[in-house]
């Protein structure tokens, strides 16, 4: 048993006295949440709602005739990777060579990093992997002659034969990494095309930076980029710069994943592979997430599509003051870069049962380990003792505070658990 | 060995292909920074400036005839623990029940958890540590009746005969948790007196949200903190509430800690033992703490005090247009929280060597997975293989970012490693 699925006291909120278990056993327990059978804050996952968003991705994507390579990174969990896999996936997507690990962990076989590698301890690390497991597939970002370079120079300093397979990355002006000109694209998979130490497999881009979750801003950004995605495309193919039977064609954030499937259907002289690359669809969110569905359920013409399937519980620690509670959860435990943490219920000292939260119950700070909830005085005030929970913005952010999250049932009661790798 | 100290490609950043060994035993790989041994983004403890940071907190409590327990919650690592605790430290301060078990992995046997204990689960945990060890002595805080009945509750629940020891804390008209009034502390201090489960060991409270970084006021609203402490330690002290040898006064936070020390150095009835809890002093920082420390300096006339000691080394992975270059560095990996990554130095692609970088290097924005590095188009442009040296505001979140920490000498040498335990 990999000692990381070996849950006990070293991870944040199990209790001291619990024998260790692995993630699968913890079932065993009969932990529930409304018991305050775990400590406070802890971080959860709703099963059914899990469940829900494995099959509503999968069924998005087969039913549009495209594959998903899940973005690993938002959980870095391989008991979700195994999930994901199994439910169908095509593969998994990293943003580090590092991070690959997890997905080996959970079988992954066909590996996209979305992400430019550059270093020489990323490509001794890469090749070290390659070499130990013929089946496994890797591709990765080029988006420079710069980065051409620094990779011929690490094979020749390491004589090495080996051909990395690697990605055209087709950028956005004024955002992240990618070729920014069609020019620049040609010029770069030449390069690639008679590089030793490089295969073209295809074009990638992330149009996730364009999204302003206004749907006619955002249609028509995506679709500018992904003609100019085709434009380059269809010249790398009809200048032969393609290597291998396929061609890979990959997008897609969690935002306007939806737009960017017609650019991964394009009619090429090999059959041609369409990549999305969604990741925080697995838990979804309360907010930035939950907005951008929104609007992807309109422009799809869907009743619903994903659900906010991870949520912190606190407790009050203290009601220092009138309209003043503090919450035993900080920065180490839930997300803060999109939006400070949604009350969304609470579960009153000794109830179990939750119910909605007064609407002026508000996080208004985070201290480190701390939560500021600001409410109307009154007699519907929160007291020591009391379960608040809170609801997300941007899963990545709450899931590299944990090393492990109970999975629960709609009771509350934990049936089984998830470990992560950051 | 505990598995966690034994580092192996599973921690971020440490090479596949290096077979795995202890955090004591990384010196044998000879790996050193400028020779691009270690993937980017890479956090790394400078020993030099570190040990200083150790010898110089330790050296002004001792001078001023305190104690420090520090707070373990900055940099969760046992091996910084047991640096500390070799210093001198009288004992180590942790924020939540968990964090403990890391600083019994260091051998601390006096540990303040500064923070309020109220929920079933972690009583249960502290009540099998303290059963489990009879020589650890933990003392958490209490500020409010609520709170008392939530620990009576409880151990009439498990009908347990235990004691806790705690500190009653004194908080700050709108800030974080904290008795407001006297009146509040003494009544709540007499119930603790009278409860079979609680023993008052003394009087608690945080300055550091009053530090406004302008010396006259942090110096007069700390004043009136310490005082109304003052006026409530000896209330309680002619009241007979404190139980025990001697009486505990504890604060200090990173920022203003100077102004604490004469309110922890009391006359009262039994021998006074004054406790700073300061954290961040141990690897101090390049922005927030480090503007702090100069009113330190000036209001204690001392002409240096601490060194930054941590910073991120990450490489530029595109320059994708004139101005902007991304560095394979993200919130995943730095702090961001008080202010974006201050960029110090650049060692060029190749060079062994580092240099301050150009004052109009700046970094805009950050990603999960990256950092926006702007900078004035010219011949001094940063290029893909460069590394970016980047200073922090704020350890506390780096730290909580990173499961190990290479420790480099001056000429990026890998000389030992940290472990944490987020």
């Amino acid at each position: 048993m990999n000692p990381k699925n070996s849950l006990n006291r070293g991870f944040k909120g199990f209790p001291y006295a619990a024998k260790p278990c692995s993630a699968d056993e913890i079932g065993q327990y009969g932990w529930n949440l409304y018991g305050d059978d775990l400590p406070y804050p802890m971080a959860v996952i709703k099963e059914a709602e899990l469940e829900h968003n494995l099959r509503w991705m999968q069924a998005f994507a087969k039913e549009r005739n495209i594959f998903i390579a899940p973005h690993g990174k938002t959980t870095m969990s391989p008991q979700l990777f195994r999930r994901q896999l199994e439910m169908g996936a095509w593969g998994m997507t990293f943003a580090t060579v590092f991070q690959i690990n997890a997905g080996l962990e959970a079988g992954a076989k066909r590996i996209i990093i979305a992400n430019q590698v550059v270093n020489d301890a990323d490509l001794d690390s890469l090749a070290y992997l390659l070499e130990a497991d013929r089946e496994l597939h890797v591709w990765f970002l080029v988006d420079s002659l710069a980065q051409v370079d620094q990779i011929e120079s690490w094979a020749q300093r390491r004589a090495k034969k080996l051909r990395f397979d690697c990605l055209l990355e087709v950028g956005i002006e004024g955002q992240r990494t990618g070729c920014r000109t069609f020019d620049q694209a040609i010029e770069l998979a030449g390069c690639i095309r008679s590089s030793a130490s490089l295969a073209l497999g295809g074009i990638e881009c992330y149009e996730g930076g364009l999204a302003h979750c206004q749907s006619e801003h955002d249609r028509h950004e995506v679709g500018v980029l992904m003609a100019r995605v085709e434009e380059i495309t269809k010249a790398c193919d009809r200048l032969g710069f393609f290597e291998g039977d396929q061609i890979i064609l990959s997008a897609g954030g969690s935002a306007v994943f939806d737009l960017v499937v017609p650019g991964l259907r394009l009619s090429l002289s090999k059959p041609v592979a369409g990549v999305l690359r969604s990741g925080c669809y697995i838990t979804h969110d309360h907010d930035f997430y939950s907005k951008m569905l929104h609007n992807v359920e309109q422009r799809e013409g869907l009743k619903a599509s994903l659900l906010p399937a991870l949520e912190v519980w606190a407790m009050v620690q203290s009601v220092p003051e009138p309209g003043l509670a503090i919450l035993s959860c900080g920065k180490r435990d839930i997300s803060y870069d999109l939006s400070l943490p949604i009350v969304t219920h609470y579960a009153a000292k000794g109830r179990r049962e939750k119910v909605p939260a007064p609407a002026d119950w508000a996080i208004s700070a985070l201290n480190d380990q701390h939560a500021y909830l600001r409410f109307a005085p009154g007699p519907l005030a929160p007291r020591v003792g009391d379960r608040i929970i809170m609801g997300i913005s941007h899963p990545c952010t709450t899931f590299d505070k944990w090393t492990w999250m109970p999975v629960v049932d709609a009771a509350g009661t934990v049936v089984s658990a998830i470990t992560t790798r950051f």
